[in-house]
């Protein structure tokens, strides 16, 4: 078996996005022990930085060791036990996703349903949780990777800050390239992944929660359905402070160093620069796009920057020319999920290729398509 | 914060061992996308490469995307339904921990108990089996990270390979430094880690299910409670051979470059050479050892190469020796755990440190302490 030469893609799909050589760079560092004090210290700054990243004073802020989806079902199977009651907001592939991974907890899942593409009214979610007292937590995803909708959440946390119900929150498209903010939020949960706005390989799920959530944990009458997740073993290797760390699993060192650079980068550049940086992209190729034919399909006014949606122009072969934008032109945009599968493209401008540069190089791309 | 510039450290405790410049010059390969056609290519690849090293020809062969632990959670949830009884080996961590997380699937577990640093008698796994008919599995850890003890498990495979009894084997510090023969030895189900034999970074649980395995968990009434672990899915992506791969979740694209590297070496050495080296480097620490006055621990005549456990000679301050390696020498080995914390240490010589150089590196530095 030869060599791994795979090609050199500009990756603007729905995610994985290119990674910076820095972060290339710290993962080639020679590995040291999970138990080394050094490398304790290093989990120390990413647990910090990620603090700073998510806009959080939580003290369980720290990476899942797996993907998103790890990340999501950690929220999950901590906070709920086989009966709870979980109201679910659902317009696209992750809401459904998480009514799947809540009733694998054996919780009874209230959906609330919007069309694709389309954002949820927050006052139905509110009105959802009224309907059912004593729900245990209360679900949403911020930025739909499968429609490019940005939800608003603010209300929502708002509400729910004077509840007993806990307020979670998928950020796994959102966090590092649209505004965050857990605490002034009033986010108990929240679980993102590192291949999208925070632009490190894909392979862990930074994930924070409060202390109202981490009280719920702590009252569990049922042990965390897995291990592998179960935060409060985790809570003694990563969120310990000065104490003895205990040993838990092995953690994925390489993957934290690199983690580790994409949020030095992050906060070298700003959070808020990286938001602004996020939106000027995004509005240069909305107005490119328009100007091709293409019909932006995520609701106005809600459109998620770091994910554009948009119909082709009529009479294109909108799967054929996306597999000639991979093969000939090395572009990888992502297609339709669902209901517009075949019918949609999905354009990413997430991390370092949210920028006009990147924009120039896709639009000259397509213009020979028109 | 500044630039990530950990200590080098030679890492000859349990793990994770060193990592190959090839393998993480391969880590530090600009990422692709998850469902490209050229990943695709990349994943058959690196399941080609672990069915060679299981020795398998499980089609269900392919990387969890978390660490061992992962694996082993993957195995249980996977092969286990409420109500199911397992048979379980205990004579280690890694043992007591299949306990709990085959409770945490609902099922009734036998421990068939043995001392630690000691083997689990096969008669007596066999005869648990024999006194609880209907057990759904049977596992065993090959190779007990925390002891040091190598299991055999020959006998054991060939008595469930006739019965309806799945036999699952935990080989995180086993596969691809001992001699481990999937199919040959009837194994159904079996995990491992990267960061041991294998010399790639923790991240990745390489994993195999056996036909039997399959059809056992195509019959399961409950859904698998995991979603992200669940192979029913998991299989759509990973296992699909020519058919349209279905995505389940992000694969961890940079650790699979890594450990497609790590298994490349291995072939290109050739299983049985590495086998060798690494019993031929555990030999040659084992007299170096006692020449020094440690006494060796795990029982004789089942020592497991890769992790040679010992208690250091009498009048030595155990813990603080090793502190003292580990930050004057740069030279990490690993203390006890359990019944034998503060009283040995865990010698690795995994992978690439399998060899006489770095043995002769650690018994010269020990020599400054006699």
């Amino acid at each position: 078996m030869q060599e791994l030469i795979p090609p050199a893609r500009l990756l603007l799909g729905p995610g994985p996005s290119n990674v910076p050589y820095r972060v290339l760079r710290a993962m080639s560092t020679p590995v040291i022990g999970h138990l080394d004090p050094k490398f304790m210290e290093i989990m120390d700054e990413v647990c910090q930085l990620l603090k700073k990243t998510f806009r959080t004073q939580n003290q369980m802020t720290f990476p899942v060791s797996g993907t998103g989806s790890a990340g999501m079902e950690a929220a999950f199977v901590n906070l709920l036990e086989p009966g709870d009651t979980a109201v679910v907001g659902v317009n696209g592939v992750f809401g459904t996703r998480m009514c799947d991974v809540a009733e694998r907890c054996g919780a009874k899942v209230v959906k609330v349903e919007a069309e694709w593409g389309r954002i949820i009214d927050p006052a139905r979610m509110i009105d959802a949780v009224q309907q059912n007292p004593g729900a245990k937590l209360c679900a949403i995803v911020h930025a739909e990777t499968s429609t490019g909708v940005l939800q608003p959440i603010e209300e929502l946390g708002a509400f729910l800050k004077k509840s007993d119900t806990l307020f979670l929150v998928d950020s796994v498209t959102s966090l590092g390239g649209v505004k965050l903010e857990v605490d002034a939020w009033g986010v108990d949960a929240c679980y993102s992944g590192t291949q999208k706005c925070i632009c490190v390989p894909p392979g862990l799920a930074p994930i924070t929660f409060s202390t109202k959530a981490m009280e719920v944990i702590g009252k569990r009458k049922s042990k965390v359905q897995s291990w592998y997740l179960d935060v409060t073993m985790l809570q003694k290797y990563w969120a310990t402070g000065e104490a003895q760390r205990l040993y838990h699993h092995t953690a994925p060192i390489t993957m934290i160093y690199g983690l580790r650079e994409g949020l030095r980068i992050i906060q070298e550049e700003g959070l808020e620069t990286r938001w602004e940086r996020h939106a000027a992209a995004a509005g240069h190729l909305e107005k490119g796009l328009e100007g091709l034919g293409f019909k932006l399909w995520a609701q106005e006014g809600h459109r998620l920057p770091p994910l554009t949606s948009a119909h082709p122009p009529q009479g294109w072969d909108v799967e054929g020319i996306r597999k000639e934008l991979l093969t000939d032109y090395d572009i990888e945009v992502g297609g339709g999920l669902g209901p517009v599968a075949g019918k949609i493209w999905r354009i990413g401008l997430m991390g370092e290729n949210a920028c006009v540069q990147k924009v120039a190089v896709l639009l000259r791309a397509l213009q020979d398509f028109a």
